[in-house]
């Protein structure tokens, strides 16, 4: 029933945002062995009106069926298409410092397709380790491996003052997202994807709520 | 010139989600020596127009003088004030994992007015352990230690099968404000603030505009 992706259709960033929460609590219903579910019931479990959800999964198909229902198992891996996570993604992490390592070490996004094919630091002190089965290789090799290798994703978890710079490099050596966890803008070419992992403006727009409260 | 703050002044989520943004450049100006600045610049550094800064701006006072510009600090510390970390706040971690320990280790928000009290695991193999001066709790004396010091928000990064449980610990204990990096979407009570960091989410809305490109 799905009907051909289009290329040229604009889906509004608000639709965007929804679907990996979608996409999760899809996948906790596949893990608990539901096999299908109304727009009614997954909009309440996802915190949207039915309305609202058989709107927003319009935009990438027809996927319910009327009388019926959302087949769980189909409208994960229509979404996970859609999302483009059902291609295997490459990373390349640059930074092993306290953000970098933990992501190295917890992998979470492993499991939704995103592998960490090397990671990099300019500290001598950390080229060469092992951290979670990746060894730190040298930034100055960034370039010729993002080039060498299938990368579509660079994660930039290195201090503020070179995280252009990394980015810079990533961008020139063809890489085409950037998941960035340092507190800057990057300056990028229109044709790069960037999502900003800008932690502590999470923690000051929490402040401000409990104080308006 | 700063008018008197209005209780009951409603502003716009989008609003506040600039905040902290304007803030950080805000800093950054101010570490240059920077002393004034003109609505047309600080728009243009921060990436918003000229009248949708003065405009957003203007939710909060009367910051700028005609013909001058805003004074950066007296701007810096206005926004400062209206978000709330002026006052320091303090904060509890549960759940000192790969991103638990990540933030115990790397306390940014320090330099915010963020303080770190006391962090929490149930793992016998970490209560007891010191990281970065701090010594992990056993999370049995979660509700206690909130009751018996001033803790404004509490941080949890523990797996999302005890987020929940973690979290309603925390609000009967007097918890205003949840800053939550487990992958769930938490039930809370109205007047409790929360403000998510649901890094695979993020990873996921890359992978979507990156395959859109």
């Amino acid at each position: 029933m799905t009907k051909e992706t289009d290329e040229s259709i604009m889906v509004p960033a608000a639709v965007i945002k929804r679907l990996p929460k979608y996409h999760r609590y899809l996948e906790e219903l596949l893990n608990e062995g539901r096999e299908k579910i109304s727009s009614q019931q997954l909009g309440e479990i996802v915190g949207v009106s039915a309305p609202q959800l058989r709107q927003d999964l319009n935009y990438f198909g027809n996927f319910g069926q009327q009388g019926y229902g959302y087949n769980v198992k189909k409208l994960y891996n229509s979404l996970a298409e859609v999302m483009g996570i059902q291609q295997k993604s490459n990373m390349v992490l640059v930074g092993v410092g306290n953000i970098g390592q933990a992501l190295v070490n917890s992998r979470d996004f492993e499991k939704r397709g995103f592998y960490l094919s090397a990671i990099f630091d300019t500290n001598p002190k950390l080229i060469g380790l092992e951290i979670n089965g990746l060894v730190v290789k040298d930034v100055v090799e960034l370039k010729d491996y993002i080039a060498e290798n299938d990368i579509n994703i660079g994660v930039i978890t290195v201090p503020a003052s070179s995280a252009q710079e990394v980015a810079n490099q990533m961008i020139k050596a063809g890489i085409k997202g950037i998941w960035n966890f340092s507190p800057v803008d990057l300056k990028t070419p229109p044709n790069i994807q960037v999502e900003n992992e800008h932690l502590t403006e999470g923690l000051l727009r929490l402040s401000f709520k409990v104080k308006e409260e």
